[in-house]
């Protein structure tokens, strides 16, 4: 594909007055029709899962974390087994971030320099130093359609004063990731896999909307194919992450894309997108799923539940998903408390299948005009978690006062 | 299919002089090319594999364990959901054992009773009583299209007398679930969910000529559509499983199929067939592929080592597997080294297809008059396990004096 031909295409915006806005992101490796959920493959493997697997619940693009591959097995091992393409026999296109949040949750393990970031391995307690050109550099070998700018991801405890200067860094490095990006394509473009990479810049300033208007501005004038929405979900509430979402986006450029990083659940999707979003990552599906809950248009479904014990229907019906398609839960359910290996897989499965076809049926309403009356009736049926919960509690409650009462 | 037509068809013997032999084994889900090895999917799945997985390499008939899903989720339970077939998904033939060497492997926790052994569950340590007619009982209710007859399989070390005792015990039972079996099928067939089942003996003995030829007298005097020969690879030298082996299959029923139970290793499957064994299952494969051990022609590789961690090419050349056809040993390695779910399903592929290869070559040397030298050509290549151990060690200790030379 001809380099001119790549990055965002906004296609459309909703007539009905919220943020959202539909769209086609062109990379080497095709296409991605957003909005868009990628599956997180953190160690070129979306846990449990095979890119078959992939494929088939029609995922247009997955994340891979450039801190994980970076330590083990390397970048340049895995440029010199044709990039994370061929490495991981993915052929459609990928996303590495710069390791930039996991280097700074290691909390007592990394020491920022005028250079960049010292950190120390989580495998091995090894020292290695990341600055904007070598993580350029790192992500110029996996070869990724899109790569992500080394940013700092201030603690969301942080008060204003630190995340000022944490944003004057997060920019300078936005500044040096882009030339030194340029220089790589230049000067060395034989060395790397993949000879057309995008690269996303990335917006911070925590839960102050002066700073988020700082950081917009700077990294617009910055000029990337597409821009990251960092430092969210990472402890502030879900109405102050919506709330900085729909004041940020309006204020980056809007022929391109919006990618909201780590976010999130099925509601996080609906509101970040009506906020202006094209992009969301989250291991919060896959992680869910091997812990056995299972997402469904009502809500989550704990597997394990001696409910389903014998229950021979899909999770849900009308799912189209390879495991509704073929396993009852009454076969989940042993499979999970067998703690059998293929439950993993079949959970996963059908997890990311819901989170791939929410984002389909979102781009579909958008486009016919119909995504608020979409969102009002996701949200009427779609239980979350910690309403389930609450709800739960109640209901034990209940129980337990009836039991009392028959005494 | 029509109940007449279940059964073994022997369809030719080695011209070359061994016992080896070829046929089809008939059953209510399809037929069965013999010689065979069955996949282990104990818990009611081939750990880490999904049924799609065994069709994929073609596997014929896998095998389950009646103690483990009597356990859990419980005869019943698989029962209403259609039996092991629609519990599991697996359209293809499925053998089931009785439960006898799962029992008789608790040691401390089970107790032979005038009708059975009671025994204590692995999971929760409740009671349970096993005894012929209740284990063709829970044979029918999972209803496999093979299923075993209750037996005793002694302790390796036990002496001549305890053998005679167990094995008038094993004739009695075996006598016992012939007749609950018939019983059950003429009684009580609609509460069962394959009316095709096919009962075998089981042949016991310990290493003992005179009790094997007892036992497999006593066994062909009962006339089942099929034999298992138990209790060996319980600790004895391969030697005398071999000897054994062959010395037992001649004093059964030509035109009934052989099952040695819990065999085996590559080396194991061509000096049986050449002893006259038709069917195998052996959980060996399948388990040595989750330790990273992977089966080749030369004998087993260790995914892990460090000389495959950059390697693009395929664990064996010419292998027409999933995992042979789409992964490279580089990112085997790095799955197995981060512990990643996925290496446990490629592994597992790969070690299967192996065997389901090989007893496919097997069969086609033998109907081509060749099978003593596919034999001859397969163990001059390949180096069985505790070979490559002891060479390995052998070139630890040249390693080793050569550094202390040089010192």
């Amino acid at each position: 594909m001809a380099e001119n031909k790549l990055g965002f295409e906004l296609q459309g915006c909703d007539p009905s007055g919220t943020l959202a806005r539909w769209g086609v992101l062109h990379t080497a490796h095709g296409d991605v029709q957003t909005p868009v959920f990628m599956p997180v493959g953190t160690q070129a493997t979306v846990k449990a899962l095979a890119p078959d697997d992939l494929l088939a619940m029609d995922a247009q693009i997955i994340l891979s974390n450039t801190y994980h591959l970076y330590l083990r097995p390397g970048a340049q091992t895995i440029a010199d087994l044709g990039g994370l393409h061929g490495f991981m026999r993915w052929p459609r296109p990928i996303l590495t971030d710069s390791g930039g949040f996991q280097v700074f949750s290691l909390a007592g393990r990394r020491k920022l320099t005028a250079e960049g970031v010292v950190f120390q391995s989580h495998l091995d307690g090894s020292r290695h130093l990341f600055t904007p050109a070598s993580v350029m550099e790192t992500e110029s070998l996996l070869g990724a359609d899109v790569i992500m700018a080394l940013d700092e991801c201030a603690p969301a405890e942080s008060d204003h004063a630190y995340h000022r200067q944490a944003l004057a860094r997060t920019h300078q490095w936005a500044a040096q990731c882009k030339a030194a990006f340029a220089h790589l394509q230049q000067e060395q473009g034989d060395r790397f896999p993949n000879p057309h990479q995008l690269l996303f810049g990335i917006v911070q300033g925590g839960i102050y909307p002066d700073l988020r208007a700082e950081s917009a501005a700077a990294l617009s004038d910055l000029d990337f194919p597409g821009y990251g929405v960092g430092g969210l979900s990472v402890g502030e509430s879900k109405a102050q992450m919506y709330e900085i979402t729909a004041l940020t986006t309006p204020l980056l450029p809007a022929n391109k894309p919006r990618y909201l990083m780590g976010v999130g659940s099925p509601e996080d999707l609906l509101a970040c997108i009506a906020g202006g979003v094209d992009m969301f990552d989250c291991v919060l599906p896959s992680r869910l799923a091997r812990n056995g809950a299972l997402l469904t248009h009502a809500g989550r479904l704990q597997v394990k539940s001696p409910r389903y014990a014998k229950l021979d229907a899909p999770i849900e019906q009308g799912c189209t998903c390879y495991t509704c398609q073929h396993f009852s839960l009454a076969y989940l359910n042993h499979l999970y408390r067998a703690e059998e290996l293929l439950s993993y897989r079949l959970n996963t499965i059908h997890n990311l299948h819901f989170m791939v076809e929410l984002t389909r049926q979102i781009r579909a309403a958008l486009i016919a005009g119909r995504f608020s009356s979409y969102k009002a009736e996701f949200l009427a049926r779609y239980q979350p978690a910690n309403q389930e919960v609450a709800a739960s509690q109640r209901e034990a409650r209940v129980r337990a006062m009836r039991a009392k009462a028959s005494n």
